[in-house]
């Protein structure tokens, strides 16, 4: 987030020549140094335009989200679509994004003397780690700290209920859509597959934080969409297992997908048992520390081995932030915990959704592209179904006591991240051509986009 | 900090067999992603391997120095020292430090199936940048809140004595340390003056953080070290430019090294006048937006800016740092700001530190090694010089009133990584051979860890 230190790189730049722009040659140039501060000043100059950028944007637009009613969220990703490959291009995290944009090029250049070349390398290597990672590690925070409010009890009652809404609000959609596909517009097996698993995903992130940002996140209704939406996550991984494995060899072997389904089942069930047995005893141990923030650090690193955990036995990394917070749930130090953690979620987080808006490719609305035209017919055709999929999936609610039907299922609409990741593997295995990728991307933004006013509008009234 | 994200990657490890730990080949290995996969779970291993080892080590051993009366700060050094190039080989971050130790490699290997040759370009490439990412952010975030919460007033009437004090500071060793070198040692003069401008720096980061470990940051004599570290830095910015051009050219231009003190004065007088004229604007505005986070965002966008300017006008940027905490010193919002920025000091700061240890090599004391032998005999003259210097300096200190003039020698004692940048610069012009550059090490990390124990020791006497 800061430009890198100047003294783990040679120090002087302004050298011989009196101007402060024309830096080169300078001292440490003829001292054979001179290369190494060229790139790392051109490597600062990259990365604080790119934060800088970054946070503006967000702050700018999350600002007139707000004051116009909306959550804070929507402004940032729209601070992205502005910034990145829709937009100003400055922000280029795609694999297959394109370079950044000329005058951010020529800016660097200008700060720092180094070359073109070297200039576009910064920003698609270091700057892009750096950036994922920095997006990476908000996400990962903010589902730590949901975890760490989650009331456990209430998620484990809300269990059997979440778990319906989670099979409706997948059965639902993807049937529909995959009907829908091949009988209606004709299109080959393996793409509708694909497009219908899109339409089975929940963003846990974008829902959640919605649903923080409008303070509804630990009402009844809260929770149950919380729950549905993880385990939404790992149904959706299981049936991307099966969509990948159809696609490739026209079948799939049963014990993988029930493997993964294991594995997310034990995950969970650990995540349960030690949030009584291991919590309080490590949150315990930490507070004994010396360091005044120990707590804080034991947590961080127990939240990046659950990722990595999740990980490795093939789940999302994310939802072992979660289980990671949902341990340390109910602690004597996890609301102290939770402060800390604050700073950490601004500031990151932030970057992770600026960055989802700026990998969103808004030019597929091209409309004079005839794919487009295409496009945004079977688009129409799969934002009605992941939209009303998802609100009939709240209706399938079983619970005996009143719950907001509506507010659940369109907790469950927004697509978010993990809609595009269907999407972008659908296109590696080279099933889906241009039209039907179009579609899902566009699908995935109308749904993120509408899922706030939604819910906004459906706690309004229940209010 | 976390792996990321496992959406951003196919998602898919667990694949067609029932084993956890050979997830290749995976379904997504047929899919043709698997090998994104494969790099992105080595990927998130390694980078949650370094970082916990990190923070692991840094609490361990932070914890051990606290309990026997050290500051925390050297726990950090030795917890470097033992996972660094000098250690278990985990944390290699210099340039010519070798790849990680072979059971790291297995280790990520076991969890992610990738090969030796990519987990090698792991760690030297990603991580590394990421690690060091996360120091330049814990030194920068770390000077930012030092400059936030000193009171400008107190440095601005300090001022004077800071400057006799960091001047006598430079001058003292910088003569004494290239007369011994040359008449005693009869070493060539070029190497004479690359170790003795090693000797005329201070670590502003070590110092500070000791003091603030110690409770003494704020005292008189904490806040004329204060002002004389940062005078020091500059300072040693100004020599650097000298040494090189001398060692390079035979001369130096004056005209150079007067640009770099202009520079910097212009620079802190700018940071002086905007604490009036912008600091308490910029914070009312911030304040004044929705976002409850807005003045910590603001003052992370305005500190990376101020670093890179620090930098683009050839400053080191952690001035930039401690200039913007400076000018956003005594506000309203201030003391919220100093709470809001804690959590991220206590993360980052943590691996700055340890990354410091885990640069420095220590094999350099092999006494098999004759050219150890030498640098060892040059060792003991350096750092006698080093901290004799500096406390004379102290003694140097033109004041009416009655101050610890031996504690603000003590202060000024550690080299830190501004030494180690010394050394590593003149090794690079070739002026260094190997005997001389072990001295300077171990110069540096001498006066590094004997000035806590000293500054403690002087400080509890006058209590």
């Amino acid at each position: 987030m800061f430009p890198s230190l100047a003294f783990l790189t040679p120090l002087l730049s302004h050298g011989i020549s009196h101007d402060l722009w024309s830096s080169l040659p300078s001292l440490l140039a003829t001292a054979g140094g001179g290369e190494g501060e060229t790139y790392a000043k051109a490597f600062a100059v990259a990365l604080t335009l790119t934060t800088v950028l970054v946070f503006v944007f967000a702050q700018l637009f999350g600002e007139i989200a707000v004051r116009i009613g909306l959550p804070e969220v929507l402004g940032e990703l729209v601070a992205g679509f502005l910034i990145g490959v829709s937009g100003i291009q400055i922000l280029m995290l795609g694999n297959e994004g394109g370079p950044v944009a000329d005058w951010a090029v020529n800016l660097v250049q200008l700060f720092s003397g180094s070359d073109v070349t070297t200039i576009q390398e910064i920003f698609a290597g270091p700057v892009k780690i750096l950036v994922n990672d920095y997006a990476a590690t908000g996400v990962g925070v903010l589902l730590f700290k949901i975890g760490l409010e989650a009331d456990l009890k209430e998620l484990i009652k809300v269990g059997p209920q979440a778990a319906s809404v989670a099979i409706a609000g997948v059965v639902l959609p993807m049937v529909a859509g995959f009907w829908g596909l091949t009988a209606v517009f004709h299109l080959p097996i393996i793409p509708a597959l694909f497009a219908a698993a899109a339409l089975t995903a929940t963003s846990i992130g974008i829902t959640s934080r919605i649903m923080q940002d409008m303070g509804v996140l630990k009402t009844r209704e809260g929770q149950i969409i919380l729950g549905a939406a993880v385990l939404d996550d790992i149904l959706g991984i299981a049936i991307l297992a099966v969509a990948i494995g159809v696609a490739e060899h026209g079948s799939v072997e049963a014990s993988s997908v029930l493997g993964i389904v294991f594995n997310a089942a034990l995950f969970v069930a650990s995540a349960i048992a030690l949030n009584k047995i291991f919590g309080p005893r490590y949150i315990n141990f930490l507070a004994g520390l010396k360091n005044r923030y120990s707590v804080l650090v034991g947590a961080i690193v127990f939240l990046a081995l659950m990722g990595v955990i999740a990980r490795i036995i093939g789940l999302e990394d994310i939802l072992g932030c979660f289980a990671a917070g949902i341990i340390l749930s109910d602690t004597k130090a996890t609301k102290a915990l939770e402060k800390a953690c604050d700073p950490l979620v601004a500031l990151f987080t932030t970057v992770f959704f600026v960055t989802i808006g700026a990998k969103t490719d808004l030019t597929v609305l091209n409309l004079a592209n005839p794919e487009s035209q295409m496009g945004l017919v079977i688009a129409l055709f799969l934002t009605v179904v992941a939209i009303v999929g998802k609100v009939a999936a709240g209706y399938c609610l079983v619970s005996k006591e009143k719950v907001n039907r509506l507010a659940i299922g369109s907790g469950m609409v927004p697509r978010g991240e993990v809609g595009l990741v269907f999407a972008g593997l659908g296109a590696a295995t080279g099933a889906l051509t241009g039209a039907i990728n179009v579609a899902i991307v566009l699908m995935v933004i109308v749904t993120t986009f509408v899922a706030p006013p939604m819910l906004r509008w459906v706690f309004a009234r229940q209010a």
